[in-house]
């Protein structure tokens, strides 16, 4: 069952304490679906200039991504220069330029309507909710957004949250979206809004899932090293609603192995710049991490 | 199989961002009895004031604490003065008033010199060395310390380190100590100094364990409310240390269980001000807690 993407599709400019890259290919919705697609074909509705490469459409089609809704504008992609601190949790934004994105209007092809499946990438509160307006009957909608919108379009993001079924976002957002210090009461609040499934990331720290009044707590994968974490919370999504997606599955034990299939997603991500590990991983890598996540978690009762 | 812990004993002002309290009994080494008790029976040596209030005497006795190994001087208890920020992680150190402890040369009662089990609390690194040197064999012995004996009094520490097992710090300690940002590196690096056995708390996001070449990793238990953090390392500390002496433990299995048993202590611990939830923990909370842990952790393979 194909998964539906709406988001970015950029070229950032990237400073970390050990290394940079100018011109890594990025966005919400280039991380997600090379994510994704190991589990489940992906179609992405996202807005690009036309310095985007024909090489990265290639890379995209060559990983079973759905391009037909990747409209090419005049212009330049999205393009975001940041900064990761030593401490890797803390990043500056030197520059965001929104070029050809400052007027997406996503539209989507008549033949994606009646996709079951749609992860609403990290884009205005509005624009999700018009992505919504063309979908005939999603069975699962799952939305990301930033703190940037719960800030600024606060209400218009509480509208959309009403139609949607599973949020994933970073715990100082659940914070700020909940006015919640405890992620325990952040995610009632939240619940309070709409999603059934709240799936909190906190990054090197791991993820926490609310369903109902169950609650699942998952560390993160340890990490020798790394290199550059830009997309690894699109690439969680990417493998958390990947999994879920490929199966049609809603249980609460198969949202707890979503999770971890996501932690593994985003923790190959880390591993290099933009999507040098993401997009040459193979489906022994992600079981070989799985089992690892199982063996260093694992304790009798 | 009892254990000896050598510690502060303090009397604190806390502040936190909701509440405060003046006078609250603390210390490394009562936090971390009151914490292993519930497993096994332990040993303070420690130095107090002559304002050291009888009745915090008598409800160390009675939780099964041997306060022989406790000496009165005359002054007054070690007091600290913190402060925690609306983060919860962040805390500001008001004043340090080292008191009575300024002098503090730890004596080893005559009998409990044959004892296995020491856990050498966060006290100089020289004191620590002189509690091990008046100990005939000790089977395992735990450190714990802090950022300022790794700035100050690095050598001595390291010297330490060569003699213990178990080294039980949190994440900042253990980057500081190793000059690795990496945790996993980090354990690499300390594990060549000595210790076998590494636990790294993270605090409210877990702890991290290695023993030799094995990783095991545990979140921490979500709350809903944190009162005062105050203790809650050592707490960690005494319930780990606590349920391997306890069964003479020292096998992979047992040290992860260890972990989650350190980490229910950790949880009570916070709930309020002081030892006031430790202090009235019944053996059907702890194990309750550690169900519950087991519960929101547990993935299936």
């Amino acid at each position: 069952m194909s998964i539906l993407v709406v988001g970015s599709v950029a070229y950032d400019d990237i400073i970390t304490p050990y290394a940079s890259r100018n011109n890594a290919l990025g966005g919400s919705a280039v991380f997600f679906s090379l994510a994704a697609h190991h589990f489940n074909s992906t179609k992405i509705v996202a807005v690009v200039g036309d310095d985007f490469k024909p090489s990265d459409r290639r890379m995209l089609d060559a990983h079973n991504v759905d391009t037909k809704g990747l409209t090419v504008e005049p212009g330049k992609c999205f393009y975001w220069k940041g900064e990761y601190l030593s401490n890797w949790n803390d990043r500056v934004t030197h520059a965001t330029h929104l070029n050809v994105f400052e007027n997406f209007d996503p539209v989507i092809p008549e033949s994606y309507t009646d996709i079951q499946y749609v992860f609403l990438g990290n884009i205005a509160p509005s624009l999700q909710s018009r992505v919504l307006d063309q979908i005939r009957q999603p069975k699962w909608v799952a939305l990301d957004t930033m703190n940037y919108w719960i800030s600024h379009a606060k209400s218009e993001l509480i509208e959309t949250l009403s139609r949607v079924d599973i949020l994933i976002i970073n715990d100082s957002e659940a914070r700020l979206l909940s006015g919640e210090t405890s992620l325990v009461e952040a995610a009632r609040t939240i619940r309070g809004m709409g999603p059934r499934i709240l799936c909190i990331k906190q990054g090197e720290h791991g993820a926490f899932l609310v369903v109902d009044d169950q609650i699942f707590v998952a560390p993160a994968y340890p990490l020798c090293e790394v290199v550059d974490p830009t997309g690894a919370g699109d690439a969680f999504a990417g493998g958390f609603f990947g999994y879920l997606a490929a199966g049609g599955l809603d249980d609460f034990e198969s949202l707890k192995k979503a999770v971890i299939y996501g932690s593994v997603m985003g923790s190959f991500t880390v591993e290099s710049f933009s999507i040098d590990r993401l997009s040459t991983l193979t489906q022994a890598d992600i079981d070989d991490r799985y089992q690892k996540f199982v063996d260093i978690t694992h304790f009798d009762r």
